[in-house]
């Protein structure tokens, strides 16, 4: 029985987009939803005292594959799990382990049992499979675990996507299998979501979000997406994909993404995102504000005085200034990561709960109509 | 007239150690004192808000080379001094850069004008002058400014040092003319710190430390120990010198050191510290903590999962466990930076807090004699 409630608060009149509550063995979380992607058991250069008092962080992501690897697994269960190792007592989400094995190319082969893989780190071989994959992650001990799929690239042919999302299907329903006959671990509950593939073919993605919508999981993600198709393209398919995914359960729009991303995806009634842009981009200097999109290498801040942010209240954004972040930068300092880390995720986080606002207030459309074009913009 | 003040509260019975007050015009620091460095604007890889509420730290030392090449003087002036341009608005210290620019070696030149150096940066060619090194630290804008010295290597010839030292002698002069007639920037005072050299030779070191306590400066500073020298040879000209340094003034021992080097320092009478070591040593994973000194990286901690150090109140070192931070270190994360940079300048801070107590309980010269073998020992 899945301890992982969802209630909607409001649903917006103008689009999809709802505002609603998750409640977790390790608290609630207020959608819609912003996760920072803790790799390897640490949102890169953040601490997690500063995710949650400078971030706000609700729930934060753990990548299967990377923390299988490192530090293992029998630490983690040493540990009493993620939670306990890293000192994150909030909600945690694990992916798979299935996009990262993908992404290995030729370093792996996939089969019906599963996945065989060589690390990146020091090129031992493993093997995933639905089965292992579901203990791994009762291991790790997130609140919500992610079923092991199949990511197929953009773009794929039909029959190659086809075949894949079948594939996905059968380790879905082994997964399940898997999860039912195991206990869950450290006496709190570890929930499936399944994931919506089927590239970008209409019938395939309809047919995968059916399927999915039928296991009757505590909440449901869209995969595939965001993977190098035009935009137009990621909305239509997760319009597509909201559609037969049941309104009364989160969805999750893996890996996305922009600002401008998240917030039109709300309005096609997404609930869950996460992206390491923030993080990522922030570390080359790339910073998303309220007022648009900054290179702060740039040498036009080496004297701009003015606050990274003003539009939203934070102990960072509002506090280091443009000039000094731009001379971190070009010093090559670690606080420089640290600063553009801490105000992207920072910005991220309050976009999502002033999304949330909106909604409560019966504003959102309107409001994101008047954002996405400000947020699009290069400062 | 110098705005800074020092009062002596305490004076140990068993050893020359006090403990006193600083009073400057962006307030109050508390000796024995250890100053974080904070070469370029940024004490590495921790946040102006965690050096307040973490670290504590109440003065940090900004580097004059490394600020007069990056940002450069200009943006600083326009910032309106170190303090606005990065944030921190405490007391702040500002070496000459007199020892970074005798350590580019064959890249700098001594005549009795100054020093010709290339930057380290771009090769660029540069001049510091006693004149113009004052008016740089000016336009940084620190409450305590280094005089503009030369720091001989150790070992160095009687005759080298003795030249040095005069030329040193008569930098110092100059230095102090300069600030005659000059202003004070920014609407506060920036006081001047002069600087005994003389290498390790007793007669030098006498001549110098006398010379300066003529000068009747606001405080006085011991440079050219800890350059490679044995241990007994550092704290012997340390006592040396404290016994000619005036006792009304603050001593501050340049570039020092370990947590043992600084407990016997303090019992020397030195009241102001500085060293790279807690923040550098940390990032290559070695801790000082209250028990010892341990290297985070050794695999004996992968399963060690108490936490850092549990020997005094810190939101950083009760809370991460060792082998939370050892897997940080073998994933290379920028967060095991953090917390080891955090840890480090946390435990210097408490370090000589506590001494600053056990000076006030009259128990200093037991406890230090109890503390020393311990923060010794590798664990
Ligand atoms: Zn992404
Ligand atoms: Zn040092």
């Amino acid at each position: 029985m899945p301890a992982l409630q969802f209630s909607i608060q409001q649903v917006d009149s103008a689009s999809a987009a709802r505002a609603g509550t998750i409640v977790t063995d390790h608290g609630t979380i207020q959608t819609p939803i912003f996760m920072p992607v803790g790799t390897v058991g640490s949102v890169k250069a953040v601490t997690q005292q500063q995710l949650n008092a400078d971030v706000k962080a609700q729930i934060i992501l753990g990548n299967t594959y990377h923390l299988y690897l490192r530090p293992g697994i029998e630490i983690l269960n040493k540990a009493g799990g993620l939670h306990q190792f890293m000192g994150w007592h909030k909600p945690i989400l694990t992916d798979s382990g299935g996009y990262q094995v993908f992404s290995l190319g030729s370093q792996r082969k996939i089969k019906e049992e599963g996945v065989t893989f060589q690390s990146h780190i020091d090129g031992s071989r493993h093997l995933f499979t639905p089965e292992n994959v579901m203990d791994i992650e009762r291991n790790i001990g997130a609140d919500i675990i992610m079923a092991f799929d199949e990511c197929p690239p953009y773009p794929s042919e039909y029959q190659y996507a086809k075949n894949s999302m079948e594939l996905t299907h059968r380790w879905l329903d082994r997964c399940i299998a898997r999860l039912k006959e195991t206990p869950d671990l450290y006496g709190y509950t570890q929930n499936l979501f399944p994931i919506v593939q089927g590239g970008t073919y209409k019938d395939l993605r309809t047919a995968s979000a059916q399927y999915i919508a039928d296991k009757n999981a505590a909440g449901n993600a869209i995969g595939g997406l965001s993977v190098g198709e035009p935009e137009a393209m990621m909305y239509d398919f997760t319009a597509l994909c909201c559609e037969f995914l049941p309104v009364e359960k989160p969805r999750y729009l893996m890996g996305v993404g922009t600002p401008w991303n998240i917030l039109e995806s709300i309005a096609l009634g997404v609930d869950m995102f996460d992206c390491v842009m923030p993080t990522r981009n922030g570390r080359n200097g790339m910073l998303f504000t309220s007022k648009g999109v900054i290179n702060i290498k740039n040498k036009k801040w080496a004297t701009d005085f003015s606050v990274i942010d003003d539009g939203f209240i934070s102990n960072i954004s509002n506090y280091y200034t443009k000039a000094y972040l731009r001379h971190l930068f070009a010093a090559d300092e670690i606080l420089a990561l640290q600063i553009a880390s801490l105000h992207n995720l920072s910005f991220y986080l309050w976009l999502v709960g002033e999304a949330r606002n909106q909604i409560l207030n019966g504003n959102f459309y309107a409001w994101k109509q008047e954002m996405v074009p400000i947020l699009k913009q290069r400062l």
